[in-house]
């Protein structure tokens, strides 16, 4: 079926209800990052498979909208026959609809694919120009999609408390409270990963993702709603969640919803998708604009997860170090791989370890210059292959129960020349400065992102994306509202989250660099002026010493790579072989003695 | 006349015109920072003379609103028996009112003390509380208030080109090109600095603050409406100006604003007056909300005007080296003056230097623990006299022809502790950090802020106030959008910007800190992957080098403090007598050498 099959039979649809335009974005009800096979609407109506986008399809003429990252991909994915080509943000899709449509024009939108707030300032600005918004659940693109593959069901996991460190029913009291303290009677839980969290289960049909796909409502007493497909509840799900769940299938989803007169509802308009909100609105709720009340209670992991994420690291480590082993006996035995056959041999390493459930994330594998691309997949193209006297960068991570795991470590394959050291150097000096700081209570992300970038600024380079995203307990690798980057993050660091600390830098066709540990937020011990928070690393790998320029580290630099080596060697080492250990405590020994 | 006697008059105006209530904020109509006697409200009704604070008067009971700051200095003020005390922001003025009184109720505002977000906001919690919002511009306290001082008015500076480095003319017609990119005919210039700015006039009038009090209507042409005082403009102000600068004097306000039909108005909700906002709106103009396009190109300072803050901070410089050598030759000779004779002297040393105006703000002058309290004022009580072996702070400036100064220094009487001189080190080392920082173009203050903090968070310490405020050309010492603080400032700094870098340290009842240097952001020159701004410090003044904890500066910020002190030596010694030149050198000798 080509792409103008695709659009007639949307555009057949569009006639029989009268329409005079369609949108299509990249999301589907969840309105995450990760959209299963059999949502990809845009891809099947477009072709193009980028992270982002939106699709505009008119009677006669179509437009696609991508962002800076995607303008070169949409135009070797998308025939300009078929749509024309628009920047997202310079030209947005709204703008383009009203200038391209007559008033009186119906515009139909799928109130599950939006959030609240777009959907009604699209409203307003479609009503502007005298054009009417439509809400249609019944998807032109599901029902024009003819091969479309069947989701993906399989049962969640039970994740026990000896995991969650709390039962479900605890959870869902002291937030029901706060809930209640909102002067809301119940909250919309709208994110998969936050009803997940709320009832210790663990989904196991998206990969990389362990969330249970599902919504759910919050009441102030800890009873729960919980829309979901039935059969990926379990056995046990009830003992397991405790009294007060109440489990409804997506069918009975308006029913529900639809009958809370009288309620009221903190829901979330940027993160909630409209239908939900517009359900609950219709049925005689009053909707309650606010923060999703699970998200931070969430981010600050309780002892027994982050006692949980800390014997995970020791795993993840052991794999890690055997793979770096690995690559260094290879590499002087003068075989070099390509990237999909290193990717493949990481996982390997991590699959054997105990409570494994899978990669966190797709490993970026990077040879060379496919490093200084970010968000490089081997996938995309040939793998390339090692080559002599360069770096190899591999950002990976994995799922195991007890925690989720994100490391990035850049490689000396043979002999890299001075300025890759030097930029090492830079990197890894702001990724110490950052690990090492100290901050009162209050203190945001945003506020300590320039100590991972001085010294780099210092020489007149950046690097352009975030120091660091937060991650779940065995959940998303990358959560909220935790982050450490230039962009304002306005919740402040808190005990027990878990953040990236990764700073990079990256030069076009030549090679990337990244140093990525994750680290965790704790208090300082002691009597202090105002309450202190610090971070400590949970990532145990070594950093490369091969690709140091040790002139450029002063003496507290030195000594934090030394105890952070020495805290490798000594967590990690027990796990290995004999043969990997001497290897890890060569990786590991002292700077002060040489390098 | 008794409090009791003024709200009595209050009251008898309320019965007159048939309010229920009574709204006294402290602001006069230009709602800057500094309000003039006969316009000090809230201080005649009240009695409370802090720099913020609103009260409300009711026919029977009062109250009145101010921040934590002010909760001791209102009861020791303000009587129970005509007021009861709140919480300006825990319980506010509105919340108050509406559990106060009945529906129906009608409270008065004069809209030109508020802005107008404020008004807007008040009319609708009020109106949802069944009562009415009465904007009144008969001020009832004017009214009432029989001995009220006269304005002080005085013709205003017509500033010379050699001293703005752009003509009048030349800024309007940039900058309403810049308003009609905004697609709006013209802008309301509401801030009495900016329209100071745009005319090249400085005020006579206020002290400390050399703006001409004053609004006006910028055209998209570069014409300009100037509603002002007539007697505030002196002879010759036409051709100072140039051409298309119409004069209106106040009471012609509302028939110039309200004869605007048709126009679209730029004006900002939040920093103008609801007053001037209402009339363009009532008379059929078109209000477009956004920020006052005066404020960024003020605030980036052209060549001339940034060799002028060079030029004065060298003549202030010399100033403030004299008194602080004359401080030493006192306390050498065992003579010990109090806060009040040190302020006055060093005002004395200043005034002498050409193109002199005043001080920039009335200075702190801080003997011992009284230095701990960060807006100490020696004139709220007994000035205290300096003791041996303590700290003395002194955070002063001047209004220079050609540019503001503000500088603060700690100074040693006799032998300060170890405790004292580690603080101040650690105090010294952030101001060096902030100081020596580079940055990529689109950084901001708050990305910044912890460069000065990150020394004394390590050891468990923190300030609680900004690390640097904007600062203007012979203008406001307190200007935006640029500063340094912990707070969110959106907007990126830019070359040209004069900030201070003051981190200090506050240890109750014993001592204070701060060492504050004014800098301006000027572009790293050289080929370099990103554009690359730094500070160059234009304050000249030496640090007291017997306030060092030598073990704890490490190399580059020894470099650091002695190049500066090279600086302040061969800029600022050409200007001294033999005797402050030899101080000045021995104050100024590199640290290399022993200290």
């Amino acid at each position: 079926m080509t792409t103008a099959t695709r659009l007639a039979a949307l555009r057949q649809l569009m006639a029989e209800r009268a329409y005079d335009a369609c949108v299509i974005p990249r999301a589907d009800e969840h309105l995450g990052e990760y959209i299963p096979r059999h949502n990809e609407r845009l891809l099947w109506a477009t072709g193009f498979s980028g992270s982002a986008g939106m699709a505009v399809v008119l009677r006669e003429g179509a437009g696609i909208f991508v962002d800076g990252r995607y303008t070169v991909q949409v135009r070797q994915q998308v025939s300009a026959d078929d749509f024309s080509y628009h920047h997202l943000i310079d030209e947005p899709p709204l703008q383009w609809l009203r200038s391209s449509l007559q008033p009186g024009a119906r515009v139909a939108v799928d109130p599950r694919l939006h959030n609240l707030q777009w959907l009604r300032q699209a409203a307003d600005e479609l009503a502007a120009a005298g054009m009417e918004l439509c809400t249609d659940t019944d998807n032109l693109v599901d029902r024009s999609w003819q091969d479309r593959p069947v989701a993906e069901i399989a049962p969640a996991l039970l994740l026990d408390e000896s995991f969650t460190g709390e039962s479900s029913a605890s959870k869902r009291k002291r937030i029901g409270a706060a809930v209640k303290a909102l002067e809301a009677d119940a909250a919309l839980v709208f994110a998969p990963d936050s009803v997940s969290w709320l009832l210790n289960l663990r989904g196991q049909d998206i990969p990389c993702l362990p969330v249970l796909q599902s919504l759910a409502l919050l009441w102030a007493d800890g009873a729960l709603d919980l829309l979901v497909e039935p059969a990926r509840m379990p056995a046990g799900w009830q003992q397991h969640c405790g009294e007060g769940v109440r489990m409804h299938a997506p069918d009975e989803a308006e029913a529900l919803l639809g009958a809370q007169a009288g309620k009221r509802v903190l829901a979330d308009p940027v993160t909630a998708n409209a239908w939900s909100q517009l359900l609950l609105e219709q049925g005689g709720a009053t909707l309650v604009p606010g923060t999703d009340p699970v998200i931070l209670p969430k981010a600050c992991k309780n002892a027994v997860e982050v006692a949980g994420a800390r014997a995970a690291h020791v795993r993840d480590g052991a794999a890690v170090v055997r793979f770096l082993a690995w690559l260094d006996g290879e590499q002087a035995a003068g075989r070099l791989y390509n990237e999909a056959e290193l990717a493949d041999r990481l996982l390997e390493f991590r699959a054997g370890g105990e409570h494994f459930q899978g990669p966190s994330f797709e490993t970026i594998s990077a040879a060379g210059g496919n490093a200084a691309m970010c968000h490089y997949s081997h996938r995309n193209g040939t793998p390339a292959a090692l080559s002599p006297d360069s770096v190899y960068l591999v950002d990976s991570g994995g799922q195991y129960s007890d925690g989720t795991t994100d490391i990035t470590r850049t490689v000396a394959i043979g002999k890299p020349g001075a300025d890759v050291r030097r930029m090492f150097t830079l990197v890894l000096k702001g990724h110490i400065a950052l690990d090492r700081a100290r901050f009162p209570k209050g203190t945001t992300g945003t506020h300590l992102d320039v100590l991972a970038r001085q010294h780099l600024w210092r020489e007149g380079h950046d690097y352009d994306h975030g120091t660091g995203h937060g991650v779940g307990a065995f959940l998303s690798v990358h959560e909220g509202p935790q982050r450490i980057a230039k962009a304002w993050a306005p919740v402040p660091l808190q005990p027990g989250m878990i953040v990236s600390n990764e700073p990079g830098y990256y030069r076009d066709g030549a090679f990337g660099i990244r140093c990525e540990n994750l680290v965790v937020v704790t208090e300082v011990p002691g009597q202090l002026e105002t309450p202190m928070y610090g971070f400590e690393a949970l990532t145990l790998a070594p950093f490369d010493r091969r690709l140091l320029d040790l002139a450029l580290l002063d003496a507290g630099e030195v000594r934090w790579l030394d105890a952070y080596h020495e805290q490798v060697a000594s967590t990690v080492g027990p796990l290995l072989s004999e043969a990997d250990r001497g290897w890890l405590q060569e990786a590991c020994a002292p700077l002060a003695a040489g390098c």
